[in-house]
Formats: structure tokens, sequence, C-alpha cells
């Protein structure tokens, strides 16, 4: 058994990753910390999580790998100690999912306090970066719109068939705004309600920018990425629309094909023949991919359907620490949606 | 007092026109049909319209105007008989709406029974057409989503600023569905789930194009529109995408003039500052519109916020008939949104 | 036209008042006040209220008629001198309904600062006291929970049929915890969950037991009542027990009968044969009651339903003012049910 | 590994076993029947479960146990080959739940085609009878609002510290209606509505009589037990309220003391100092109880939460399974709640 903690685990991404980490065969649960709430127990945090009986911590110590749940910017700073000490370290934050330091700097508004990491961490996607991912001792786990919308859309461009303008638009449950408190995530404003948000350049536009560009042939992809917010907790559904390249011709069956090759080998990539639903997802690491194509214009529309916290925070940061230990990918990972 | 009926009120845009022509100051509300529920009392169907205590009948005598809540081909047929009769009607279903019977009969799959009505029919959206309608005896309610989408990017076509080739991406409540049983809208299922449909083509396609194509100049705008179900009851949320035209240079301040000025003497339309909210129009006849532009990319993004069952449905259809028979156009319709 | 103001328009219960009497075909709203807002206009805190276009003040002036919408103890302070200088006054708080001073301070733990007053007061449910309020220049309008569970009771203690033990269990959308933010109402936390709370008693008892005692022959009404958050937004359904007093034999036809009796004249209260749904009185004054008897064990069970923020708050204080002034009861107060 | 098969998997207490089975690590399941969809497979109709690529058949075939999640009076007719040839039987129906067959047929309206069987069969909840269903070949699986009201009320009748006056008021999920299409689960009317329902006896009912009477001493439970919907999809919140007996007198530790020592071998069963909330249990097997006294009224109140399609359903069903097989009790039912 494998030792793991986790830093900063009173947050929804935190005890997504402690329901897993406390079910998965490989590996025992032994740490966790969380400012706001050291000294008490995790169950005094979440009730839910009541046989996880472990004391709330300052630190943690002697484990084996550190996922860390913590904010950008507090990441690196409280990651770099294990770092340096060489200790394995799983990132759910956006401070190692960037390779350039002024695209960090601008989205986020901060200074990067270690730029010379940024090079060596690797963005955990194993469907795009399986081997890398093997050999990587820092692993960011990309946020939860970037994963929907470059799992959408990588086979296309890895395929060449489309232009590089491309809309993005994601439908999001409200527990990716988290556990901080707000009017926009206050139910009785929330409930019943749908609004876009971030339209002047959401976060995780760089990191889709980055990935899809490194699959994608000259010129970069161009995208405009406006997430919604919708009354219901769990759950991306990401729509993303492109043209078809000049000269390319193909149909439905062909499309397919193209995805379906691509994610041959990738266990949580379900590429369906029906639109997908976040509600077949919910819990998982499961992504469902649905490709097609507007005759009419002929534009491709691809949408793809993930648990936020499950393949887009807790569920991808567990499926990275199998790859990275090499352990079976889907280890503790094989729970099926909570449906209905 | 004007004497209006309504055929199958049975439906929600029937309730909910019934709910709103009961408290309109210049109409009586005196007749409504409904086969499934002929012979029964109106708040037997609809307990919260106690106070309209009227049968249901087979048919509408005696009305001044007359309101049709049918469905496609079912509505023309039923309509026939007022329309020959003089008796100015308002229809909310798709068989008066497009100009073109190939398009009609391509997208709604029956042969229209009376095409010579399509060039006398007014596409029943007063923000666009408010002369044709206040002129209209046939007035035809523009689909909840055409609503949406037209509203959002009238101002931007009518101004010459956009490309042909647009995105419109809708977020739909379930009420637009209908009260019709189905698994999609079985609360289990609909609930904390979202999903596109209709990717093969929206019915409210054919109106987006006819309606945005008269304002722009050549060539046609080219739309891929694609709605989602979201987990709530009333509101559509459109979000459409389009390029600046080469050349065309602008800032959000002189888009937003664009907007204003085009909107200016538009009661029910609000140009806003911020990202609209379905939940601020839930219940009423307003459309909140929201013009941004992505400078990345050059793309203008607008947002647009109604209530599917008000200015998508019932609220239009109030609005049609004060403007059809020279009343204040907001009469009846100046309630405010059921916030929160 | 009477002017009148909102102290404290920035809550749900102020926010639906302000549109209420935007609507109220006799008063007009001239002032509003809320101490965090001041200085800002009211759309800037309520989009949805654009066409109220007042701005937020320290205090109101001239005014003919106060509403508060302060919390408890902050109104009776803020009240005192329009109180002193014969200003009609209309309050939402818990400030004027209680006789007793001693249960108000047990129950708020706070000093009451013009006990004085409270024998003065009148407790605003027009349906027990109409001649009281309509002579009344300081009217206390009652808890959400305490209307619904007194409603739904008050025939039957009136008619001598039941026992005085009552378990009065009521479920409330999350607008009852009010706009300020908590865990407990956070989007993620409270969709998709129910929990009773105030298990320990909550402050709408004494309320229950005050006005159904006075209905009562001795012994007072023993009532446990546990109030439970539901995952909507807007209503309260409250189901109360009873047990038929030793020798009342009746059916469920005599029991409608007495009943129907009862409301009579009370235009806000429909006696219903089928079971109240929340939905059916969404954003009105109604209240549903739908008396039955449970056969087996002799037990009376009424479900009673409301608007929690209509009749429950902002509805009843319009109503309040309604037979105050002596305008018809039901003006402004006619909206039909936004449903669905 | 053990074979096991699903009669009627195609509602959801059918798709929750098999999603729970395929997780399970000591059986397998290898059959799955579903008269409307006979001949498809199972992820045609439940996509969530593409793993458990299984088909539907007419009948099952070598199965070591059979689940039936058929609806009652299908389940005895199906169930009776079984059961002759001695085939371990877990039963999700009410068919086998009441000892005496007149309560039966009064409440389903049905005549029952094998009452012999009715002292044989075992009522399912292992946490009253652990010894019967160890050695059972036929256990009836509880309704799901039995099981919330009995596991409520089972410490304070074996105690007999209450009176046999019992309020059981319930809030569940729309999962508890089915799949089965109907208005009262169409989402636009169920969504923000809450509604008691089955007001003249709901069929759990005699479920909870005939267990807590045989827990009591004479006389028998006078039960007054009404359901209500909510707008959520899983989970029963069941509040209970009876009063103390004469000369009874505890506190609330001594109340707590009770219920911890009842339930101390109980694995699934969480006697909890807070109030419970449906939420923490969804998707689990868990139950959270919460006793507590009303002070003023000499009244127990005890609240309980699960999910009803786990310990309300497939959780109890596959718990009834782990004891009939002498299997670690909680085997394949470890999963936390999905929180949020």
């Amino acid at each position: 058994m494998t030792s793991v903690g986790i830093l900063n685990v009173t947050g929804y991404a935190g005890s997504e990753l402690a329901r897993l980490l406390h079910g998965h065969p490989h590996v025992q649960l032994t740490g966790v910390t969380g400012r706001s709430a050291a000294g008490k127990r995790l169950p005094e945090i979440f009730p839910h999580l009541w046989p996880i009986d472990l004391p709330i911590a300052e630190s943690l110590d002697g484990v084996d790998v550190v996922f860390s749940a913590l904010p950008h910017a507090a990441a690196v700073e409280q990651l770099l100690p294990y770092i340096d000490a060489g200790v394995p370290v799983i990132d759910l934050s956006a401070d190692f999912r960037l390779k350039r330091v002024d695209e960090y700097e601008a989205f986020y508004k901060v200074t990067h306090p270690a730029p010379q990491l940024l090079q060596r961490a690797v963005f955990g996607l194993p469907e795009l970066h399986p081997d890398e991912i093997a050999a990587s001792k820092l692993t960011a786990v990309p946020g939860c719109h970037a994963t929907g919308v470059i799992l959408a859309l990588a086979p296309a461009f890895a395929a060449g068939i489309i232009e590089p303008a491309v809309v993005a638009d994601t439908k999001t449950g409200l527990s990716g705004a988290g556990r901080t408190l707000g009017l926009n995530v206050h139910f009785s404003e929330a409930d019943e309600n749908v609004a876009p948000y971030a339209l002047d350049g959401h976060r995780h536009l760089p990191e889709m920018t980055q990935e899809l560009g490194s699959l994608a042939e000259a010129p970069a992809p161009e995208i405009t990425f406006v997430p919604h917010y919708i009354p219901m907790t769990r759950g991306i559904l990401s729509t993303c629309y492109a043209q078809l390249r000049p000269g390319v011709s193909l149909d439905r069956a062909a499309l397919m094909r193209i995805y379906r090759d691509y994610y041959a080998g990738a266990p949580f990539v379900h590429v369906s023949d029906a639109p997908p639903s976040t509600k077949h997802v919910a819990g998982t690491n499961y992504c469902v991919v649905h490709p097609s194509i507007d005759r009419r214009t002929g534009r491709v529309v691809v949408a793809s359907a993930i648990d936020n916290l499950g393949k887009g925070a807790a569920g991808a940061a567990v499926q990275c620490l199998n790859v990275m230990l090499g352990l079976p990918e889907t280890a503790g990972l094989q729970s099926l949606a909570l449906f209905p």
C-alpha cells in the first residue's frame, strides 16, 4: 500500500479525493491538511466521510505521494518542499499547468514563485500524455473546463480536419464554484437560473490553447470560450464548434472513426453515438464524447460530458496517480455513475 | 373590453396565456378549448387558475380575437374558419412563421394546407415588425429559441458589423418541452442533468435565418444552432457568437451604443451592462441582452435571456395583441420578475 | 395614491414588497432604505426591479405608511419614531407579534426595547383579526411558518374538534433563510438535500401557540413544530396532525364544511378537495388548505400551502395595508401563480 | 463467485442493483430480464451501465440467487418456480413483506396467489432480523418509507419509552415514484413543488405497524403516516413523533444511549448528534438517525435519512444477500456518499 496525503482537504476537490482514495485498493490515505479546520477531524467538516476519521493536520508527514487541492499560488508555495525532497506531487491547481509563465501571470494576476518548474511539470491528461505522466514526479491536473473542451476537440485537431477558429460553450454545475460562499451560488439565486460568466476570458482558456495547439499544425487555435452556470451540482457539458478545413469532406461515420481510433486505448473516454448527458457520468472519471457534423454549414459540433469533480478534478488526479505508480489506470475508479 | 378566446388551453403556453389575459386591463377571456379536456372546467386541469372558472369547450364562439396554442398543422386547420371570417388571429405554432413553404415542409415533415396564407401572415416580433403587426390580422408568434437568438443578433446584423457565420448555443428550461410526458423530462432523469438535443437541425433554425437574413446584407446567415435542456422550468439563455467583419473595429462602448440605439423604442428589451440571468425575467415579457467582444479572437459574443413561456410564447402573443389592437404595447405585461 | 416606504429593502421580503407595491393600483412606493446598500439605486441590488429606479436612502421621509423588513430588534428601534409620530406601520419582523414579552425574550434572546407597545400591536392575519387590523396603526405580519400552521388549524381549534396536542411539520423553500450567505443555503449543499432544523424550538412556535390558543377552549395547544429545508426557492407546505377530541365524530364532508364556513369571507384562503401543492401558489398571496381525517387513528391531518414570501411575508403585508386603509382586500394581489 | 440475476432490471431499483452488484467483490451479475426491453442490451436502456453489457433476456437461467425488482403481484408469480426449486430469492416488491394476507389484500387490492409463503418469508431488515435473514431462502426487502420510519423508531419501541400513537411524516425524492411517466413527476410540475400524497393510507404503512408492533409491548402502534414528494431525485427524510410514556423521564443523553446501544452492531446505521441530511447518504446503504426530545411537550422526535434506492431498495437487497450468503455484511456496499 502506498501512503498518500491531501493538502487542503476542506474544499470539494479535496473531499472528493478523500472519498476516492478511501475506496482505492492500492493506496492508503494517511494524512490531510486544511488550515481553516486544523485541529478538527475530517468527519466534523464532511459528515459523509465518517469512516475516514483522520485529524486535519497542519502538514503532511511521511507520505509517499502528495495531492494538493490548494488554490493557485498557495499550491506552489506549499508544494516546493515536497518537490525538492523528490516526493511525487499531483497538483489540482493551475500552478503547473501552463508552460508559458507570462500566460500564467496574465490570467492569474500573480507572480509565479517557481517558474523554473514549469518545463518539468507534466499536464495531467493521460489521454494526451501517458508516457510523460508515467515518468513524472510533478503532475498538474487540468482545469475542469479545459478537460471537457480538450477531450472534445483533440481528435479533430490531431487529424487536421478543423480550422483553428473554435467556439467552446460550457455549462457547469455549481460545485465548480467551490465551497466558498457567494450570491452567485446562493441557492435562492442560483436555482432556476442560468447565466454566462467570465466573458472577458476564463482562466482555463490558456490550457485549451496550449494543449490543442500542441496537436494542431500551425496556426494556433483561436478559441472563444464562454462558461455558464446552470442549476445543478455536478457536471460539465462542453459544446464545441469549429469549421471543417477547406477541402476536408467527411461524413458522420468517418468522423466517428477518427474519434474512436484516437481514444481506442483510453479507458475513461466513451465515444458515443448519442448526445451525452452529464448525469451518465456523475460521480465517475468517465468522459462521454459525441462528435457530429452540421451539414448545412460544414461545421463540426462536438459535445462532451464529464463530472467536474471526477474527470474534471479528483478522478483525474487518481488516474494520474495510477499512471505515475504503474498501477492499472482504472484502479479505484471503476464505480459507475449514480443514476438517476 | 375586447373578448378573446384560446384554442388549446391545456398546454403550458395556453395556461400562461390564460394567466396573462386574466390580468389584462383591456380584454376579457371568454372562451377556451382543449380537446383532451373538453367538458371539464379550466381549474380542474390547472388548479392555479381557479378564478378563471371557464368551461373547456369544443370551439370558440363570438370572440373578437382568437389565440391558438395548438401544435403545428393542427393550428392552421382549426384557424382557417376564423381567418376566412376576418377574425384577428394570433398563432403560437410554427404554421405561419416561415415565408418559404419548402422550408416549413422540410423541417416539419408535413404538407402545409394553406401555403397561400404565408405571405399574408406577419412574423410576430414587434421589435422588428411593429407596423406590419399593427396592420395584421394573422400574426405568428416566433419560436422561443428564435426570439432569444434573433433579439441577440438583430442589431449586429442590421449594423452590418458581423460575418454571416453564426453559432447560437441555447440553454432552455424544461417547460419548453411542453406538458407531454417523456423520459427526457421525467424529473429523476432531467434533474441534475444537461444535454444537447436536435443536433441534426432544430425547427426554430429557419426562423432565425429568415429574420436575421432580412436584416443583413447578402450573403445570408449561416447559423449552427444547438439547444440544450438544463434542469430548470422556465427561461432560455441564448449565447451567440459571430466574427466581426474584416475592417470593422469597434470597442465595447460602441457596440453597446449600436444595441441601445436599435432597441431605443422597444419597451421589453433591456440592453444590460452585466451578463443576463434568466431568473431576472421569470414570468415576464422582458428580454435582457448583453453584447460583448472577445478581444483575443475578434468575435462578438451576445447573450440574451427570456422566459420561454413569456417573451418566448404567451407574453409575446399578448404584446402582439396590444400592437394589433392599438393598445399600449405594455398593457397587461408590466409584472416584474418573480425573484428569487 | 397613498405614498409608502420600505425600511430595509435589500432582503427577499423587502424586494418582494417592492415588486408587489409597484403593481398596486392605489399606492405609490416613494422611498426605500437599506443600510448596506445606501447610496446605490434599487436596480443595482436587484436587477429585476429595473423599472423601480429609486435611490436606497438612509431613512424614509414624508411617507403615509411605513413597511419594515428589518430583522427583529432592529425593527422596533427604527420604527419607534414613526409610531410616535402616528404614522401607520406594518412590520414584518417578530418584534410586535407576541403579546407576552417573556416569550419574545426567551425565543429571541434580546430585551424588548418597547414592551408597552405589544398590547397595542395587532397580529396581522386578516383571516383571524379583520376588525383589529382595520383599526390598527401598528400591524405585525406573522412569521411564514406560523401563517401556514395557523391557517391550517384555526377552523379545527375554533370548532373545538381537536385535542390540544399538535404536531406541525413544515417543509420550506430556501428563500425562507433569507439572502444571508451560509453553507446550509450554499447551492451545492442544499440542492438534492432535505434536513430538519431548529429541533430545539423554532422562533415561530410561540406565535402558533398564542393564536391557536386564543381560538381554543382551555387547555392551551401543545405544539411540536419541526421545520425542514427542502431544495426549492419559494413555498411552505405545512402538515399538521391532531387527535379528534373524545366524542367528536365527523366525516370528511363535515370537516370540509367546517373549513369552508370558517373561510367563507377570506378571499385568499382556498379550501381544496385535493392535497395542496406549493407550486399552485408561487408568487401569490393565496393559501390552499386541505383538511382530511385518518380513519385508522382518528386523527385530523391538515395540509396547507403558501408562498413564504407571498402570504408568508410581503403579500400578507400588502393585504394588511389594504385592510388598514379600507381598500379592497385583494388590491394589488390578484396575480395568479406562476405555473409551471 | 456467486452468480446472481435480476428480474426486471429496467426500473430504478433494478438499475441500482445492477450498479451495486457490478462492484461487488464476491458475486457476478450474469443475467437480467425486463419484458418491455427484451432483446436489447442493458446499456441501450441505461447508458451509464455501459460496462455491464448483458442482453436483456426473457428469463434467468442457472443463477445461484435471484433478485426481483418486479412490481407486486407480478413478483410472486415469476418467483414461484425459483422458490419451488430452492433457489434463494430476494424480492424488492411488497409480495412477501406482510405476515397478514388480509392486510396485503386490503392495501394492494389484489388476491395473494401464494399466501402460504408469507410465514416462511423473512422481512429483510438485517438490523431487526439478522438471524432469520441468515437462515432465509426468501427475503422481502422492506418498502423505502418503512425502512426509514422503522429504523427511526425501533429503539424507542424496543425500550418501551414511547406511546403507541405515532406521527410519521416523510419527504421523498422523486425516484421513489419510479421510472413510469406521470404529471406528478413531470419535471416542470414537480420542480419547485412539494405536496403530500396517499393521505388515505400509503401502502408502506402496514409494514411499519407490523415491525414496530413486534418490538412494542401491547397495545399496537397507531401510526399516521403521510409521505411528501419534494423536488430532488434521491433520499428519504423521515420525521417521527411520539409521546413519552407516562412516568418515563429521560434526557437527551439517555435517549442517545438507547439508540447507540440498539444499533451497536449495525454497520449501516449511524446515530448522529446532528440532524440528518439525505445528501450525506446519497448513493449509499447508510441510514443516519437523530433522536431528540421536545422538552415543551414531552415528545420524542426522531429523524432518519436514507437513500431510497440504497438502504431503501437496492442497497438493502445486497445487504440481505451478504447476510444470507454468510459474506461480510458490508461487502460491495462500502462506497461513501456522493457529496456534494
